[in-house]
């Protein structure tokens, strides 16, 4: 049997957990993917658990070397001591003892962490933000993650909220939000953001929404972020005018990061990254152009996270392994 | 001769001058303000120098110790080496080589900082920060300047920028800003804020606005946030309902910083400040009811300054030598 210390990363998010079996150069030697079963704690748990014991299995059966860790990326807001998961804006986490409560059920050290602080480190351990002091990462998913690297750690803040800047607001009095507020940034930069766009178009123009319309057989309620993105990556002008609204406000979003936190690089990840320089364009264009002393001052570069579905696994593993050492 | 390590910390704001010698508690022995000879490079850099000549003269005379650094906080954006000015809103540096400048004109070690940087630094030295892990400092002065300490160092970013809050966009397409674009925090929460908004009173409600009119002499435009604030202060209502829009435009900025930088304190700065709880009442109220995830989340606590109009300074001078260290 190799002596290679292996350990799990865990990414739970509102609708998939994936579980992977990660190397010490970020490399996943194997993983596995689930539904999410419903939001409740104990049923996420339970999953958490059996995600685990599967991949422990399988590392035994391929010999692949053994488990020294487990590490846990929740779609939540986690306290800086990595144990319990504040609030979750898409799941039903309030104040649970995460990290307790799994320790109960594996004979393995784990720790919890939020997913896109996750991803983050894994963008600057082994991708994307490699070299960076600064680093700010953008997780575009149903709603916006975020997570911030800086001086070699994951800058967590003081109650491990840092880096939340899906729930800044950008307009006043705007869209509602899942969190209970008006006018966030995700609402306006997300999955979610290109679904709305895409019904309302439909809505509004089916004449020029029509390759939307077709793909949900003319349902306007069906259309998805991921319709958005599918009819835009194949050309329709209609949905890449959506996407560019969206990539523009994705910019506008990044200038308060780059106020605020100052990053040279800003990573995006998340699925709705697959839409590529379609929406990092029109955010690059809105960025440079909006920039605070623009021409003055250096701006971060905005570039497509590297590590694809895989970072949060990647980056929750490679935390736990490190806070072994 | 006393043989105390001094240090000299030098303070330039677009109005004011303020040079003071600085002991190793952050105590300020002796100090000198000036007015701020126009906003030339030139002009700004020789009453830099007239200043610590002075203030190196008085040392001397009264033996008070030695000066080992010269520290000057700037109000502008100053790149991590501490040694350039990229760019100020108020004052005519771009890309300003200000270290070298005075370094040719003085026989001391200098180093520049960001003005709000170094008040943030000597608020967490000896102020209302201290104990803090992470800490945000809001300087409301004309406009709005930010420092961010996080784990015992200021928090530059990758390009000196970090905390520029001041110039994060709160209304899109809001009111003109004096960076350029629009929307701008600082329009909206600041000195300049309840000039506005005093001006505005008094032109719109002559007959609410009486006791600002008559600080005045009946003339709109003269109307002043010194004069909104001394009105408030005095108990005039229409005066006090100013401020009270003003701080609920302070707690919503501070939301925003919360979910960026997730301090355990904000401190708020600046000549603006002295307005006290009149000012932080509506803003607490404002960021404790709009923070996302409130219940389960614990929020930062928003105090008042503690070292008034000297926090610059000694901010400055403290910097500076620890850099000799």
């Amino acid at each position: 049997m190799s002596d290679r210390q292996l350990a799990l990363g865990i990414d739970i998010g509102g609708t998939k957990i994936a579980g992977g079996v990660v190397d010490e150069f970020g490399v996943v030697l194997d993983c596995v993917r689930r539904e999410t079963p419903g939001n409740a704690v104990v049923a996420v748990e339970e999953a958490i658990v059996s995600v685990v014991d599967d991949l422990c299995a399988r590392v035994e059966a391929a010999t692949l070397g053994t488990v020294v860790a487990v590490g846990v990326g929740a779609a939540g807001w986690v306290s800086t001591d990595r144990s319990t998961v504040l609030f979750s804006p898409h799941l039903a986490w309030r104040n649970t003892s995460l990290r307790a409560d799994l320790a109960e059920r594996m004979p393995l050290p784990v720790w919890v962490d939020n997913d896109a602080n996750a991803a983050a480190w894994a963008e600057y351990r082994f991708g994307a933000a490699r070299g960076h002091d600064t680093a700010a990462c953008v997780t575009l998913g149903t709603g916006i993650g975020g997570g911030v690297i800086s001086g070699g750690r994951v800058q967590r803040g003081a109650f491990g909220v840092a880096g939340e800047w899906g729930h800044t607001r950008v307009v006043p009095d705007g869209r509602r939000c899942v969190c209970g507020n008006r006018g966030c940034w995700e609402q306006y930069a997300s999955g979610r953001a290109l679904a709305r766009a895409g019904q309302e178009l439909v809505e509004v123009a089916p004449a020029a929404a029509s390759a939307l319309l077709a793909r949900v057989n003319g349902d306007a309620s069906r259309v998805s972020g991921a319709d958005v993105t599918a009819a835009a990556l194949a050309g329709d002008p209609a949905a890449i005018g959506l996407v560019q609204e969206v990539g523009t406000w994705l910019g506008e979003g990044m200038m308060t990061i780059a106020m605020i936190i100052d990053p040279s690089v800003i990573v995006v990840g998340g699925g709705v990254s697959a839409l590529g320089e379609l929406l990092l364009g029109p955010a690059r264009e809105r960025f440079t152009a909006a920039l605070p002393g623009r021409g003055y001052r250096p701006a971060a570069e905005i570039v497509a996270a590297s590590l694809g579905a895989d970072a949060g696994m990647i980056g929750a593993a490679d935390l736990a392994r490190n806070k072994l050492n």
